[in-house]
Order: C-alpha cells, then structure tokens, then sequence
C-alpha cells in the first residue's frame, strides 16, 4: 500500500482523488500495490467522499513518514512555494500542475530536490493532459530543440474558435464562453495571454535547458483583437491563433513570446479548434511533432498528476535529471526575431509599400490590409511609425 | 566516456551514428559525459567515415565489456533476433527500431531483459521520432486506454493524399511515391497494409497491457481501393485513410486490425496528409490526444533510437515495468466491432435498404453509395451478401 498526499480540493484536487479510486486497477497493475489518498489539506471542510481524509493542518502531511508523495494543487505562489519547498526538505516528491509555481521558481525547486534525492514533477502544469513536457525532455533529448510554439490556452481558442466560424465579435464569443463555463467569471490571465505566458515559460525552460524570466517575455492576449482582421485573414486562408512561441535564434540565443499570429491553413495547429490545445516542437534531427488534446478540465490534468506520481514511486531513487540551469544569460528580445507581419492600415497601398517595399495586398477596402517580407519586430515597429496602423500581427511561417 | 555499438548500416544505423556525431554536446548535457559509438556490424565492409569502427563478428560487440547499450537496426526476425538475444544474456541494453521483430517477439525479448536487470526499448519501432510508446506507457498510465487508432504508415497516406488532391489513380500514385523515394521498389508490406499492421500490434500489446498474435490481426491495405470510393467520400465531407485501430470492447475483450477508413473532416487525424503519420489515444481520464509528425526517416527515426539509447543509460539500473503480460486471453475478431459502415453498391435504395434498413444515400449514380447505421462487421458482412457489393469500409465515429 503506497500513501500519497493532495494539498488543495479544487477541479484537480478532487480530480485526483476521483482517478486514484476510478482508475484504481490500472494503477495497482503498474505498480505492483495498491495507490492510496490518505490525507486531503483544506482550508474549509466539505461534505463528500473524502470527508474523514481532510485536515487543515499541513503539519499532518509534512510530518507523516508515511505519505511518499504529495500533489500540490493550491495554485499561486504563496502556501504553495512554502508547502512544496517544506515538502521536500521532508524528503517527499513533489508533483504539481501550478503554472505560475512552475514559471517562477521550478528551477530553485528542482535543485531542492535533487539535493534532497526525491522529485518534482509537473508535466499537467501545461497542455492538462496532453503529454509533452515528458516527450520534449526524454523522448526528444538526442535532439537540439529550435523552436517550441502552442495553442496553449483553451479559453482564448474557444472564443478565436467562434469568432472565425460565426463571425462573432469578441464580447459576444467571451460571453459564450463564460456561459458554458470554459471561461472564469474575471477572465483576465487568459484572455491577456499571462496563462498561455506561464506555459511558454516553462516550455522554453525544458527546451532550452535556461531559467527564462517571466518578466522579460512579453504577453499579448486577444482582447484587442478585431473580428475585421479574423475575417480579412481567414478570406487570405490564414486562421488568427494565440501562440506561446519559443524560438532559438540564429545567433544563439533565445526569445520567447506571446501574440496572436496568422498561421497558414496548412498548418495542422491551424485547425486545432475550439478548447484543444497543441504544441508543435521542432527538433534538428525529429523535425516538427505536434501534441494535440484537451489542455484543461478535472481528469485530464488529474491524470497527468497521477501519472507524475507513478513515476515518482517507479524511478527510485529519482528521474534522471531534466537539464534546467539557473543560468538567464543569452535571452533576447523578441522584437529581434524576424517574420512576415500583418498590417491593417489607415492609408493606401502606396503608404504600404513606401514603409515595406514589397508587400502583398490581402484586402483595400477604405484600409488597405498587406503582408510584409519578413522583417524584424523592431523594424516593423519602426516602419509603422509613418503609418496609421490599425491593426498588426506576426505571421507564423511554413 | 560511454561507449555503444549498432548493429546493422541501413538508413536507421547510418542516421543513429549521424545523430551521435552532430548532437554531441546536446546528448553529453544530458548524460553529464560523452556518448561514442565504438563498434559497428555489419554484413560487407564499406567506406565512409566509420570505416574503421566496422566489424562483421558479432562477438566484438557480444564479448566487448565496455559496450553498454547496443542500438539493433538490422531489420526482420532472423540475425536480429538471435543477435538482440544474446546481447541482453550478455547484460547489455538494448535498442530498436524494428517493428517487426518487437510485434512477433517483444513480450519475450522484455522477459528476458527484466532476468538480466537490462533494459529492452523500441520507441522508434512506431511513429518514427514521434514519441508515442512511451507517453502511452508512462505519461498516461493513470488511465484506462480503451482506444488507439492511426495513420501508421507514410506511404500509404502520400498514396492516398495525391488520390484525394489531385483525383490521381492508384496505381499512379504509387509509382509517383516510389519515384520521390516514399515507397520500396517492391512496396507489398507498405500498401497491403502489413507494416501498418506491426505497428498496431505493438500499440495494443502497451495499451491493453497484453499479447496481440500479428496472425490474429486481419490486415487489409489499399491497393484494392477505388479512386471513385474516395471521391464519393470526400463530397460527402469524409476522408479516406489506412488506419490501424485496437479497441476495448464493451465486454471487456480487445480487438485490433488494419482498414481503410471514411474518416469526418472534423476529425484532425482526417487532415493528416502526405507522409505523416498521427496516432490518437483515448484514455478514460484524458480523452483523445494526438501524436504527429513524420513517422519514417533517416534522422527522425534514429533520434527516437539515441533517445532511447539516453534512457537505458539514465534510468539506472532499469526502467519501470511497461506492463505487457504475455497472455492472449480475451482478444475478439473485429467483425464484433459495431460501426458504420459505407457501401457502394450495383444496385439501387430499395436494395440498399432491404439490406440494411435505415441508411443515408451519399450518391446515386447507375450504382449507389451508402451509409449504414452502426452494425458489426458480421451483421455488415451477413446483409452484403444479399447485394452486389462494389465497396465496402468502416466509417470513423466522431
């Protein structure tokens, strides 16, 4: 009988516990003995099944020698940085699906535990249940990874979803999705791009094998997305997405972001729709593999915590190491990255061309909307200051 | 230092030494020392750049104790099976990309591997460098699988891709695949659906957790397919494509085969084109996630082996139990299997009708095409036999 520990019963706390009995088969036949919660940490009691398993006192799971690993589903930085850091120093492995934990001090964390011998693990921190942190780190490690970008967020797919399908203005599409619950009552971090930010973080990080900081990479989200350019975008056969997008640079370094993009319809993460996510990773030698399901939701991120855990108890004493250094150096800004970009200007065709040179024209229509050649972030920055620009975007090549 | 051999040059061997050579630093990061290739075996001697790491006696790799991990990719059942054998007496892990060999004798040759304290890997003997073996194995091993199914081969899907694009006939197609290199001179296991059948076999054997017999696996490929069915199916808003499938049957039993499917073009696995492959896996706590990229390939196939080749040497002294029992209790015919099925026929409604009852016309053209309600391939079979049957292949559900 192996004992683990859930800190937190919200949507994956309690999806924890409804895969440990659900599942309760499958998991005793991989690991050879029965899998059991036996200590749930709460703020305020509920009814329920797990009723007599809950205690408010953290001390209970600290000091029980018992409980191997602990799944940490708080959220936030605050108990949860003090209780996981406590938890390891206790010698228990440690798995999560706190994004924001993850973004901000994985790397501090993973060094704690490598000192203290045990784990921790964190793959349901992004993609829910899609496995790819695990994939990106051990299936792909003979590869050098040059570029990781993703559909990393649910929400804002739902709404880019009904805003090209029904030609939905912005509003109405985030009303939709609040109403059938895929949106937070206080949208905020989704629909700013600080969720899909967080994701990108951490991808980066495992990609990379360098702390990225969160502070220097920039997050745009599709509040101030116009449903005129969806519209001008998709007649041109390109979907408007939200992409995480990491990217080694041809000089060494590297960059991160987060934006909307134009992406060709032949592209497969074009068509990933409504709350799916998926990540494509490019490696020199595997070339682009993509991992594509449900980001979010109570089982699918609860399964991926539980996978987390058998694979704490399995790899004794600990999984190889994932290669995360301290080390911030070589970060650059992603205005240095080169792209074609999408303009949607005040002005004529003439106007374009005298900033651009060569542009192609995807609709004149009282504004005139164009493609660049690819240019850097900061020299369409700086061209677009002799233009009333409307709108502008990155567009994701190939 | 870390020293392994291959055995075997092909294009996997050849790629599985360039990978070692041109990611060198990336591989010894993650190792924390260097990985050489020492020994390399081979039938006839030829020039090039590891001329002198050549053998053609199997016992320099055998008898050799510094050769820690030995990469297999001489292909088939024969010398590959004998030399794998030995090479896990003799205590060394083992790596592979050979479908064949692990679909007929995988159970076996892990047995073996678990007595000798080794490991016996094969992530590249399905999907090429898409991982998929070990995310279903490790990432998802807190849920139930009850389903896999996949474009497992490229060149049947470039076939198909060209039919469905540009209208081109079979046998057209197949031999524009076999000048752009996409398929063998003698393209029999690739387009009778026999390499795609392997690669279903070895996914059930990991998703059900036992023994699939290849024998009991009807295989059906494409070179029967009619250009007119495709066409037929795409108006209708279908694609078709080869898939391997492996299904948990609501009885409890398991079932696994190869068939042209009509798959909905909502469907992401429909928008799977040219030589890629996908595999979705459908997981009671997950649902359906999707693997993509390209599935065959000098590069990303030995990425997948070096991968592989890191694991065996990190995972110390051994990886977790994959779970693959050698008992073959409980697998069912698939013409248990209930699905839709289409059907063109020499014949008109009434006929169609008679057969079937309720049944949704997709054209009447001097034949007619057909959807059938859900039925099992017995009951499809049963009912054909009172019709001309032109066509017949199961619809994909959702």
């Amino acid at each position: 009988m192996i004992q683990i520990a859930i800190m937190g019963l919200g949507t994956v706390g309690t999806g924890v516990a409804k895969v440990v009995a659900e599942n309760r088969r499958q998991i005793e036949r991989k690991l050879g003995e029965p899998l059991e919660v036996k200590t749930i940490l709460v703020r305020r009691f509920k009814d329920g099944p797990c009723r007599q398993l809950m205690t408010d006192n953290f001390e209970k799971i600290e000091k029980d020698g018992d409980i191997r690993v602990v799944v940490e589903t708080i959220g936030g930085v605050g108990a949860a940085y003090e209780y996981t850091r406590r938890c390891l120093e206790a010698g228990k492995h440690v798995v999560t699906a706190n994004k924001q934990l993850v973004a901000e001090h994985g790397c501090e964390l993973l060094e704690l535990a490598r000192r203290k011998n045990v784990n921790y693990l964190f793959e349901a921190s992004v993609g829910g249940g899609i496995p790819i942190l695990h994939p990106l780190t051990q299936c792909m490690a003979a590869n050098r990874i040059d570029e990781v970008y993703g559909i990393l967020n649910g929400t804002t797919n739902y709404i880019l979803t009904r805003m090209v399908r029904t030609g939905a203005f912005f509003s109405d599409a985030l009303r939709e999705a609040q109403a059938k619950g895929y949106a937070e009552a206080d949208p905020t971090a989704d629909v700013q791009g600080i969720d899909a930010g967080r994701k990108i973080c951490i991808l980066a990080d495992l990609a990379f094998g360098q702390q990225i900081d969160p502070d220097a990479v920039p997050m745009e989200g599709i509040a101030k997305l116009s449903l005129r350019d969806v519209k001008i975008a998709k007649r041109a056969g390109y979907r408007v997405k939200l992409l995480g997008r990491a990217v080694r640079l041809p000089g060494g370094g590297r960059t991160a972001y987060v934006a909307p993009h134009l992406i060709p319809e032949e592209n497969p993460i074009a068509n990933v729709e409504d709350v799916f996510n998926a990540v494509m990773v490019r490696g020199n030698a595997t070339g682009e593999v993509m991992f594509y399901g449900r980001g979010a939701g109570e089982l699918p991120t609860a399964s991926a915590c539980v996978a987390d855990v058998m694979e704490c108890l399995q790899a004794s004493p600990r999984r190889e190491e994932i290669g995360w250094s301290p080390e911030t150096g070589g970060f650059e800004d992603p205005l240095e990255l080169k792209t074609r970009h999408y303009f949607r200007i005040e002005g004529s065709l003439t106007d374009a061309a005298m900033a651009f040179g060569q542009v192609e024209v995807l609709s004149e229509d009282g504004e005139t909307a164009f493609l660049t050649e690819p240019v850097s972030g900061l020299d369409a920055e700086r061209q677009s200051r002799l233009l009333n620009v409307l709108a502008c975007m990155r567009v994701l090549e190939g």
